[in-house]
């Protein structure tokens, strides 16, 4: 277990870094540099080589376990070694949008939690609280649950109108009620910027994961705007294709760094002129 | 790519095996016997012996994705080894409830279809289409959307009013409306099972997956009346701790075996029933 909590972890490493930039880690076997496709484990090259460039440039790392998974037997080991890449004061939130009935859910909290050791993991909510309760357990980890995502298919469902407001607005309702260990969270896309003012009033101190400002094409500055809570913090803003495949070249790892460097200080200028 | 598409791999197996009872397995590695503990891959001793004792019972098995990825980097090996011993006219549904962007469903279809070989995979729909159709696209394999859910917190979203009816009633609409290529279900909880007059008026000709008759209560009457499609199949009955569980001794496997034998009378018995 870890000494301090997600949320005191997240804070540190958000500002030893000056960072509110998560660096999401899917490593897409098709488009992997060709500078790496001759190693012995190609993909743990790459990650190995996107941390280093950039451990002193995000507050998190979001490894997207999906494209570990899709590396069949050997990618449990490489997503072991890549966490082992990243520096032990910097974050994990592990995304695998998991979501099942209690004693399942059980079974991917140890899978998450204790066997991968992530400090955070993202869950659906549509099974409800007992589905998301196991998660939430692990006062010392994060849960982000999901309620209003970056893409086209959010308007199926989760922007409905239901008694008080739409789906995903009562995602955040019940998040708020449910965090009672204070380690819940929430993603909310940036391609719908303009709702975190409503996600905001509703969980103003939850914690916010914002995927979508980079290859998605969020909005930035309404991100920055709308998504910090009273304190300037509480937000991570996630960015993985606009930074991993900055460069296809052989300075694929500086082309990642220059991104990143580049958005954190695009994010780190908006803060600096809300504060102002 | 199988040369039959899930649906009809499902029928012939139900035929053959003159069953709709599904094998859920979600081997906990707390609660094996002791027979299989000394074991050197206990869980791939456990699966395969409760395999081989129902293999002439079982229309489908579910192997739940969570209790292998909770054994760590061997549990990818463990779920291989479980699958090859499937007999292989006997279907596979890989319940992991995944649920994510179109670049990622991908990596997670790459995963489970193709490298995992699956049948059938359980699906959240609450990202909408595009974090569906990934998974639709592989027309020969089966694709089940959770709909309404065994568990108690399935009433925290799932049964909501949205403008025509409650999100459950949405969610089979909209499976209904991207079933082009014929290999759409939905999962629908035992524990509610009058609900499944309405999901057969909306979706009369998907399949259906109802986990929750064994451990967690449901009403085998209900389903079995209200859940057949106007053919007499289309239902997919699952059990899991029922059967996996039915004794700790070392006749384990055997009394899986009867457990599960039970249960197909059970289910054929109300289908004569209903048929006469």
């Amino acid at each position: 277990m870890n000494a301090t909590t997600f949320c005191q972890k997240l804070s540190a490493a958000a500002a030893a870094n000056d960072s509110l930039l998560c660096i999401g880690l899917d490593p897409d076997i098709d488009k992997l540099p060709a500078a790496v496709r001759s190693d012995h484990d190609p993909v743990l090259k790459f990650t190995s080589e996107i941390i280093e460039a950039t451990a002193d440039l995000a507050c998190a790392y979001k490894p997207n376990f999906a494209f570990f998974g899709a590396l069949g037997e050997g990618g449990w080991r490489t997503l072991e070694s890549t966490l082992e890449r990243i520096p032990s004061h910097i974050p994990v939130i592990l995304d695998a949008k998991v979501g099942d009935i209690g004693n399942t859910a059980q079974q991917y909290a140890r899978m998450f939690f204790e066997r991968l050791g992530a400090d955070a993991l993202t869950v659906n909510p549509y099974m409800g609280h007992d589905a998301v309760e196991p998660f939430l357990a692990y006062g010392d980890r994060g849960v982000f649950l999901l309620c209003l995502t970056s893409n086209s298919g959010s308007a199926d469902f989760q922007t409905l109108e239901v008694s008080d407001g739409q789906l995903y607005q009562s995602v955040a309702r019940q998040a708020v009620a449910w965090n009672s260990a204070g380690n819940c969270g929430l993603v909310v896309g940036a391609t719908r910027a303009e709702t975190l003012i409503e996600v905001r009033r509703l969980a103003p101190d939850l914690p916010l994961l914002v995927p979508g400002v980079g290859t998605q094409g969020g909005d930035l500055e309404a991100v920055v705007t709308n998504g910090q809570d009273s304190s300037g913090g509480g937000l991570v803003i996630n960015a993985s294709r606009s930074v991993l495949y900055a460069s296809s070249g052989v300075d694929f790892a500086a082309a990642a760094r220059s991104a990143a460097q580049a958005m954190r200080a695009d994010i780190n200028g908006l803060r600096q002129a809300i504060s102002a």
